[in-house]
């Protein structure tokens, strides 16, 4: 369980807000990345970045010339104020009336100051993790990243400590009296499905491993 | 072409940065939400919601209570700093090297002034975009919003002035040295699909413009 700052957006039909840690972590885990917001004198920037979880530390890569980057570095303990979402869209919801078309998702926004990781070990367990996340079974499949690569990578850390999911699923919600309307109605499903593997030159057969986790439906 | 304020993002390896109109506004077009970004006593904040685009300008669907409006309409024509992200992965980069993984993307930030959008015509104009976005024909295949239904949407207006596209596709991209080494390197493409559709209580068949709409690969 997370503490969180109060919200104002209000929760809206069949959407909770949760600060449920197996919801969260779930919702982190699946997706391949995720928005990371901050401010830049006074205004607000937000940039689409890979991200992995470890424990209740969100780790988020970065660019290390980034105003992120700069700015938790140069904040050093205090950290650097960010917030970052993390969305899944599970379908359209496609009602009588156009006022209540919406859509099925589960989104985490958590928000706090982001550390810079120095530490070479720390680092490295983030790569790792990121490639793990693809499949169990990459990181031993691939070569380890070096000092100087290490050195290269930027990853900032997050606690999870002020954290909100929010969840829409379930059916259509018409008023009452549009259900007599002659208009379909239903839930549209998405879901985010890999395409079949396109082997870089000279490699040989796809491993065991990767054939398990990228067959089939992912999210 | 958009003006852009400098980005200090370096531009990675086949990574392009873009201000192609064309390319903009497909990836808003075939995106189903995005990421609002706004500053709350100076702490950044980001929240997904639904988007849509006309012309030149991209709207975003809001609560009525929440922030990012309260904060629209108490600043009125003088606009309220925004910064919007859409995102679509189209594939996972597995390289040789834990350091050269990556993903195939597309994505598009615009910041700027969002102003609130008060005049009810323009507001169902944003509506029947919303829906006609999943399909064409969906605006005239459900009951159009009321005028109590109007004064409920909350929607957000954003002119595409400073605006970036950026992408990242193509191949893997090792290190010279490491074309040797027994590693399965490729790409995962990664895609959008819609499932089965779920048909709310009592409704007929889905109308062919529907059908037409959410059969087979969507992204």
């Amino acid at each position: 369980m997370y503490a969180i700052t109060p919200r104002t957006t209000a929760t809206r039909l069949r959407e909770r807000m949760s600060y449920d840690t197996e919801l969260v972590h779930s919702v982190l885990d699946e997706a391949w990345f995720c928005h990371l917001s901050f401010v830049v004198d006074g205004e607000p920037r937000v940039l689409p970045t890979l991200h992995v979880r470890i424990g209740e530390v969100l780790y988020v890569h970065g660019s290390t010339g980034s105003r992120p980057l700069l700015g938790a570095t140069r904040q050093g303990e205090a950290g650097f104020p960010v917030c970052v979402a993390v969305t899944l869209i599970d379908g359209l919801v496609l009602a009588r009336s156009q006022f209540h078309h919406s859509a099925n998702y589960r989104s985490v926004v958590a928000h706090g100051r982001a550390t810079t990781v120095t530490d070479p070990a720390e680092k490295s367990a983030v790569l790792t993790a990121l490639v793990e996340k693809i499949a169990t079974g990459r990181a031993a499949g691939t070569r380890p990243a070096t000092a100087r690569e290490l050195a290269q990578t930027a990853v900032l850390a997050l606690p999870l400590v002020e954290v909100a999911a929010k969840v829409r699923n379930g059916p259509v919600g018409d008023d009452e009296e549009d259900y007599g309307l002659p208009h379909w109605a239903g839930i549209v499903p998405l879901r985010q499905e890999f395409g079949e593997p396109q082997p870089d030159t000279g490699v040989g057969e796809l491993p065991e491993y990767l054939r398990a986790a990228v067959t089939g439906v992912t999210a």
